[in-house]
C-alpha cells in the first residue's frame, strides 16, 4: 500500500460537508467512491484535514487515503476526477506521502478565507458563495473588536455546543479584515480551530460592524468563557477552507 | 416621463444574451418585463451600453429606460429586483439621468475582463465562470503579441464576421495580462468594441501562450484584415463586462 496525498477544491452548496452522513452526499461518500473504483471495489478510506460543514466550500482542503494502485499519481488525479463527475469536487493535486503521514494530524496550520458582501441588491455572481448582508458595515470598529481575538484564548463562548473537542483553548494567528468595494474578506490562520469557531466570530464581528455591540464586548464575550456571551453563528456559504499547512509541503 | 440608468449584475449561463430573441430567455426580456410592472403592464423598452452574447457575464452593464412613476430610486431598485426573480440578474444602482443621455451612445468607454484558469482538474467554482485551459500558458509571450494590439488599428481580423459595425477601426486603449496563480484575468478598455472583438483576441492570445503561434504572427494577422487570419473565438464563460464609462458617471 501507497499512501497519497490530495488536495481538494469543492462547493459545500453540493455537499451535506465533508463528513459522511446517514442522509445526503458528503464529499468523503463521493471521493471514498470514487477511490474505490482504482481499489477493484475495496472500500478505501479517506482521513482530510478539516472536517468542513455543509455549505462550507473549499479551495484547499487536504485529505490522505491508501491505495494499492501503481498508478502515476497524474493518473489517480484524473481517474478520482473522473469517477467523481458530476458532483462539485475536483482533485487538483496528488502527492506520494510517508506511511505516518496524516493529513490531519501532521498539519500544523490551517486557514480559512470568509466572504461577505455589503449592497442593498441581493447578490447574482456571487450566490451561495458569500454572505449577503443588505448595508454597510464598520470595517475599522470590526478591526478594532478582532484584536482581542488574536492569539491565545479560551474560545468557549466561540464554539459550537456539540463542539467535541477535548479543549477550548486555541491560538489565532491571524485576522486580517480586508475590504474592497461592497467585498469584504476575513482571513484567519490558527494550527486548528473549534467547531463553528470562525462562523461564531464572524457571526459577532458582524454585530460590532453594525454597532450593535461596541468593540470591547468581543474581549468581554471571550472572557465570559459560555457560549450564549458570543454572537451567533454566521451562515456557511461565505466561508472557504484555503490553506493547511505541513512542516514540509507535500505537494512543492 | 423620467429616464432612469440602472447598472446591472448578470450571470450569463442563464440567459441567451442580453437581447431579445425569438427563442429562449434573455436579460432585456427579462428586465422588460419587471420594468412593465412598474408602468401598469404598459410596454417598458431598454437600451444597454454593451449588447453582451450568450454565456457572457456583466458585473456593470449600464441600461437606460424610461418610467412614469414617481418613486424612490432605491424603489424602484428593489422592486425590479423583486419582479426579476428568480433569474440570475440584479438590479445594483439606479440613478436619474437626463432625457437625452444615453446608455449607450453617451458611453465614452467599456471595460471587459477575461478569465482564464490553468489546471489540469476541472473547475469546480469557477465552472461556467471561467475559461478552463488544461496546460499552463506562456504569460510573457502573450504579452509581447498583445502590445500589436494596442492603439487605433482596423480590426478586421478580429471581428464576427456577422458584425454589423459600420467601420471595423477600434482604438483598444487597454490590454493588460494579469497573472495570479493558475489564474489568467485580460483586462480590455476601449471606446467600444466590435462583435466577438475580446474573445477573438483572447483566443489567439492563446494560441501565443501555447506556442502554436509565434507572438509577431498576432500583427501579422492584425494588418491582414480579414477574419480568416485571426485566431479562435474563445469560449463566453470567462467573459465579464465590468464596467461602463460615461463624461460624468451617473452613480457617483
Amino acid at each position: 500500500m501507497r499512501r497519497v496525498a490530495l488536495k481538494l477544491e469543492y462547493d459545500g452548496a453540493d455537499f451535506v460537508g465533508w463528513q459522511r452522513q446517514a442522509v445526503g452526499i458528503s464529499v468523503q461518500s463521493v471521493l471514498e467512491a470514487a477511490a474505490s473504483k482504482l481499489a477493484n471495489g475495496a472500500p478505501v478510506g479517506c482521513v482530510a484535514a478539516g472536517r468542513t460543514d455543509s455549505g462550507v466550500h473549499a479551495t484547499g482542503q487536504v485529505v490522505h487515503l491508501d491505495l494499492a494502485a501503481s498508478l502515476s499519481l497524474h493518473a489517480i488525479r484524473n481517474a478520482l476526477n473522473y469517477h467523481m463527475k458530476p458532483h462539485a469536487v475536483a482533485v487538483i493535486e496528488a502527492a506520494d506521502v510517508a506511511h505516518n503521514w496524516s493529513a490531519r494530524f501532521s498539519a500544523i496550520g490551517r486557514a480559512y478565507r470568509y466572504v461577505i458582501h455589503t449592497r442593498k441588491a441581493r447578490l447574482v455572481l456571487s450566490r451561495g458563495r458569500a454572505w449577503h448582508v443588505d448595508h454597510p458595515l464598520d470595517i475599522d470598529a470590526m478591526r478594532e473588536a478582532a484584536r482581542a481575538l488574536i492569539g491565545t484564548h479560551d474560545f468557549t463562548s466561540f464554539r459550537a455546543s456539540a463542539c467535541q473537542a477535548a479543549s477550548p483553548v486555541r491560538t489565532l494567528d491571524r485576522l486580517d479584515i480586508i475590504a474592497n468595494g461592497d467585498e469584504i474578506a476575513i482571513v484567519v490562520e490558527a494550527r486548528s480551530f473549534l467547531h463553528h469557531q470562525v462562523r461564531n466570530m464572524v457571526g459577532t464581528l458582524k454585530l460590532v460592524g453594525e454597532a450593535k455591540w461596541r468593540p470591547e464586548r468581543v474581549a468581554q464575550a471571550l472572557a465570559a468563557r459560555h457560549r450564549s456571551a458570543g454572537g451567533p453563528t454566521c451562515p456557511p456559504d461565505g466561508l472557504y477552507l484555503t490553506e493547511v499547512r505541513y512542516p514540509v509541503d507535500p505537494f512543492s
